[in-house]
């Protein structure tokens, strides 16, 4: 129901997603790439995730800010594909990492060749598993790949070559060690104490994991559509700071939605953020406002792979009686609320509502 | 003293190799790249198996081939360090694949912090594994994303943004999925029947896994000696199909000197490809020529991840006894052979006779 009204308030953004979408996986289904993944493994596990399709936030956002800055979105149609693809391989290393076992509805992909290791090749289930982690490695090594020669054929769009080459810098450089140092801080503070974290590491651990990404959207959008390969250019730092500052806010919502998310709509299950012990904003709030016996239950559970559905339902219920999820909901929030502000700089035209709405529905997505 | 022998009798070679080295690992060394990896087990990581310095074969020829055009090394020297770097994450992800403990006399990456996040932070073992795994899984993606970034920075040396875009395409959309192929039939492969196999599927991943990178290598160099982008011109081709070959012969010497090789000098465990399973051409050859018992030794041995020192001697002594070592060795002889023959388009110098010595260095060196 939730999602329903979601859906309606937002229908023409959501018309407008759906044709980016389109765009964007007709282009990276081309013959022209699916013929270069060689092995049958290898191919199906490039595309795994690509087949059930992501929200494409990413892609269109890119697209919506080379239009806004009075760009034409398909010359920026490979930076659009490059983003998405480059989102999917950071996907498939963190569900490694994560050991989630659903994404999209279906299975992860190292969970997905271990069970084909058994099935196709009989292999034992330590040889499985190992089988499965190292085609899912791979997998997005080669996806990694991919993302960044897609880049390269912007200049076959009339984008010169220098803002190609700043772009594959940019984002194989700057924006990759942000993100993996956001996801190495993900790993280490999930074990350490709540009590040891502040609030400015947890935002900076989801600015590096998501908002750096988002950010770099918006600016290859920007820079495309403007043909400049100046990235201190107004409307460039307007728009990249607008998709970054939102990209921040839909991980907060993101950490919600994985406490009280639909299961079924999301694709994922719901808890297992708990059982990794995520260090959310969610979780540090709850903890600074739980006396001794909920922090009890809270510890017992958070970080606890072997914890029963029922002890992580009490988990999810302390963490929303104590005030975490609202919190998170209100920083979110105002992480839009900055963010467009920033919009206040760029001409009026129907790109720049959509940038409006698409920043809304950042926040108010159910999936 | 086989050792002594090869290095006085490339005595010149090793020189002009060991500058190389040094150029190329400054460069990579210096502090704007330091800067930027930001985590400590990040930083330790990606700089691990550089601190221990690799042989720099491949940026060694790249920068011959640029000089044997007659173009000046200088200029390519971005694009040596970023397929040494290329070189690197490969490695770092296959010792993961392999399950390899040890790797330059050092430990490998996700060895090495598997111990640290028992002794830095008291994780339990199954835990401690998983971190090990996840940051070397990082540490390569960030290399990666860095030979990439690497190839960008060509255009401050003069080089044309065309050609720079071209072997930024090529090394991640061609070179990495011939790779990657060639390390899932490594991986797939040492788990099929030997006799399933034939010499010619042995071949084609050794080149996939291998020659490719060496013949990107040459390419890369001949390319960025002639300004060229235009990877059929007739000395660019002959220098990559020469470097090629010879990459192969390199795998297939490598092969050998993990069966034959010293440990210590080697500086990664000898016996390893055969608790692997490896299908080696010495392994195909000596079981073809094998009689039922000596099978039944070979079969009880490869691909044992438990199997003892002394089973791991015996099937050694049988590898060579069969004549599968000296079979090799001539394959990877007949390779060199052929590759000389495509330096006859190159015209005579100094350079030309660097690339010869490295031709037979590939398959004279004992580590």
């Amino acid at each position: 129901m939730a999602q329903f009204i979601v859906i309606m308030k937002y229908k023409l953004f959501i018309d407008e997603l759906a044709k980016r979408k389109k765009i964007v996986y007709d282009y990276l289904f081309s013959h022209r790439y699916a013929s270069q993944f060689q092995s049958e493994h290898i191919r199906d596990s490039v595309y795994s995730y690509m087949k059930l399709g992501g929200k494409s936030l990413r892609p269109t956002v890119l697209l919506f800010a080379c239009g806004a800055v009075g760009g034409d979105e398909n010359i920026a149609i490979p930076a659009a594909a490059a983003v998405e693809v480059f989102h999917t391989w950071t996907l498939v290393h963190d569900d490694i990492i994560d050991r989630d076992e659903t994404r999209r509805g279906s299975l992860t992909v190292h969970e997905a060749f271990r069970q084909r290791a058994i099935e196709e090749f009989g292999y034992p289930p330590e040889e499985a598993k190992h089988y499965g982690a190292s085609i899912a490695m791979l997998a997005g090594d080669i996806q990694q790949g991919w993302a960044v020669s897609i880049l390269t054929e912007l200049t076959q769009n009339g984008v010169r070559p220098e803002i190609a080459l700043y772009l594959i810098h940019d984002s194989e450089m700057r924006v990759l060690n942000m993100l993996i140092d956001g996801e190495v801080k993900d790993i280490q503070y999930s074990k350490v104490p709540v009590e040891s974290l502040h609030e400015e590491l947890i935002l900076d651990m989801l600015w590096k994991k998501t908002g750096v990404l988002y950010e770099f959207s918006g600016k290859a959008g920007a820079m495309i559509g403007l043909n400049t390969d100046d990235p201190k250019h107004e409307l460039v730092a307007a728009i990249a700071n607008f998709t970054g500052k939102c990209g921040t806010a839909f991980q907060l919502q993101d950490d919600i939605l994985g406490i009280l998310g639909d299961e079924q709509t999301l694709g994922k299950p719901v808890g297992s953020d708990i059982r990794e012990g995520k260090r959310t904003t969610i979780v540090y709030y709850s903890f600074k406002n739980a006396n001794t016996a909920q922090r009890e239950i809270l510890l017992s559970v958070l970080g606890n792979q072997n914890a029963k559905k029922t002890d992580i339902q009490q988990a999810i219920e302390l963490l929303s009686n104590l005030g975490g999820v609202e919190y998170t909901a209100k920083l979110a929030k105002s992480y839009i609320y900055d963010a467009v502000a920033y919009l206040d700089k760029i001409p009026d035209s129907q790109y720049k509502d959509l940038l409006g709405a698409w920043a809304d529905y950042m926040i108010e997505r159910t999936f």
